[in-house]
Formats: structure tokens, sequence, C-alpha cells
């Protein structure tokens, strides 16, 4: 797989005559056009023009369009395993353990929050993308194990099928990228607890009960 | 406006010697091709080749991409707006409002999955899009409104700011379009009551407490 670091001629100090940008202002600011235009849509073309470098230019900078892609996918993914196996280690109850990823994952979405969403706009059209997928579903697989294992230890709702509960729970998380912004009214730790609150104590008040109709 | 019942030529009935489509179907596919590849990225080329038409045929039965995109937009708009106003007119709490809201989203979101997939992953691209924005945020204001309300009323927890749980609520309800599907296992009025029973109540069982570390 083509990455970030094999991008060739990136450099980090301007040269005469034409814009210089390092690597990863290259890939933020081409995944910016990736997500606002969607990357099916947005050719070398398009970014040359938001990089204000000619359409031969380009080609100096990005050897790819799917070499940046590769590398954001890359970036969201490895936040995002890392976060789960190290809540895995923790000898704690599985209750404890998804509350830490949940948390955790809040916290890399706004973090990392163009990776992410690019990475979870994926389809699948390409072999990037399909290998984006398959560490994604593994990354998905372990949460819904660790949704598994609360429900067998009693601490989560045997009504519902933990499958159900793991998409449930990770798809209200991974909402936040239709919304939240770094510079928005919104504290990502205040985020991150209440995600956590909502999700395993629900939206009711428990000594509230609907009044006989 | 355009409007799918304007699309010219889509007849029920198949003319000799080239496929012939009525105006649903073309606009079913049309919506399939958007979700799959992109709108941005459909060419009309591409949906004549989806519907096995020429590229100048496809002009009889499509006056243009948009008014595809306008019409899957207004059937999806028009579905959660009259559902949130049928629930709004009940004389209930607003806690029950706010269920019953949340249970026919879920409904009309299975029921009409490719449309409401396409409104979800608008952007504000075009004259439409905005226009659709523009009606989806009206929905979202009431929906806002009516968890506010709840709060009010001392049925929703009041340590979250009402207009973050309903982001959260119906970040979790519309989550769905990335997984569900009509053909699948989950059978959607059991979907819809465990939306509702896990967004209420939350995921914990209610006398389980982690043990003490």
């Amino acid at each position: 797989m083509i990455r970030m670091d094999e991008l060739s001629g990136a450099d980090a100090a301007p040269r005469r005559g034409r814009p210089g940008y390092d690597a990863p202002t290259v890939l933020r600011r081409a995944v910016d056009v990736f997500n606002r235009q969607g990357y099916e849509a947005t050719s070398m073309g398009d970014l040359a023009r938001e990089l204000g470098l000619s359409k031969s230019a380009i080609y100096h900078h990005v050897p790819s369009k799917e070499a940046l892609l590769a590398a954001a996918l890359d970036e969201a993914l490895d936040q995002l395993a890392a976060a789960i196996d190290e809540a895995a280690g923790d000898q704690t109850s599985a209750y404890e353990r998804l509350r830490t990823s949940v948390q955790q994952s809040v916290e890399i979405l706004a973090e990392h929050l163009p990776a992410v969403t690019l990475l979870l706009r994926v389809r699948g059209n390409s072999e990037i993308e399909l290998a984006a997928l398959k560490r994604r579903r593994v990354i998905d697989d372990k949460l819904a194990n660790l949704v598994r294992a609360a429900v067998d230890e009693g601490s989560l709702r045997p009504d519902i099928p933990p499958e159900l509960l793991s998409r449930l729970l990770f798809g209200m998380v991974n909402s936040l990228v239709e919304w939240y912004r770094p510079d928005g009214p919104v504290d990502v730790s205040d985020l991150s607890r209440s995600i956590v609150d909502l999700a395993f104590d629900g939206l009711r008040t428990r000594d509230w009960h609907p009044p006989p109709s």
C-alpha cells in the first residue's frame, strides 16, 4: 500500500517560485477537499487548485489521489485500533472496558475528525477502500465482542441482541462527524462523558413515568 | 423546483425497440446509483448505462440528474415532516410524543431507505441541496424542541443540554442507513422498539453496578 511517507517532493521548506508543502499539510488539505466534495468527485486538478499549484506541479507533491486516501484512512484506523486494544488489556469488567472504549472512540473521532469522516464514508470502491473496510470490520468485531461480554457478565440489557446494541451504540458515536466541529462550543471531554452517560443510562429520568392517559 | 411528476416521457408501458420505464422505477434505480457511487460522481452516462439506454435516449426519460435528486429528497422530507407533525398533534406528554417520533422516524427510514440515505449525505453543493438542508433543519428544530419540552416536564435527564441529547438521539437513529437492509434479518418493528427502549433506558442493566476495583 502506498503510504504518506512515500510522498515524494513534499518538502518542508518552500522552494523559490512555487509553494512548498510538507506531507501533513498536503494530506490535511486534500482530506478537506475529499470530505467537502466527495473523494470520487475530486480530481488531481481540484487538489492542485486547493494547493495553489499548477496541474503539472501537483505531481511533484502528490504521487496519486489514492496515496492520500490510504494515508488518511491509516491515520484513522491506527488510532482507533490502538485505543480498542489498549482498553481490552485493562483488568476490569467488560462494562468498564466498554465505557473506556466508547470514551476513547469519541476523543479520537474529535481529534482526527477529517480522517475519521473520510473513513466512515468509504464504500469499498477500490483496493484501498476494501482494505480499510476490512480493518474497520476487525475493530467493529472487537467492539461487538466487548458488548457481548458485558451482556454475558450481566451488566448490559439482555433483551436486545448484542450485535444490535453494538451497532446502535457506535452509530451514535460515529454520528458526531455530521455536526461536531473542533472550534465549536462543545468541549470534547464534556462530550465524551455525556455520550457515555447517555448510552449507558438512557434519556429518561429514572423516577419519571408517563402519567396514565 | 423540478418534481418527479414533471419527468417527461417516463412511460409505464415499454415501447418497441427500447426499454420503457415508469417514473418511480427511473427514480429508484437512479437513487441506487447515486448512493453507490456518490451523486456528484454520477453522470447522465452512468444513469443511461444503469437503465440500459443510450446516452441520447436517457434524456427522453430523465430531464436532468437534478430532477431525480430533488424528487428523492422530497420523498424523504415529506415523509419525515408528516410523521413529526402528526406526533406533535398528540394530546400526550412530550415524553410520549418523542417516543412516537423516534419510532416513526425509524420506520420511515427503513421504508424509504434509499431516499433517506441520499438525504443524509447531502452537503449543500447546489440550490436543490441547500433547499433540502433547509427543510431538514426545520424538522431537526421541531425534534430538538420536543426534546427540550420533555426535559422541561421532567421526563428526560437535565444534566446534558437538550440540543446535544437531540443530536445524539437522532444520530443513533440515522446511523441505521449505514447497515440496515430491508431484506436482512432485522424486522423493522422489532428494530424501532429496540431503538426506542435503548435510547430512553440505556444499555446498562438497572440493578448492576461495577464491582469495586
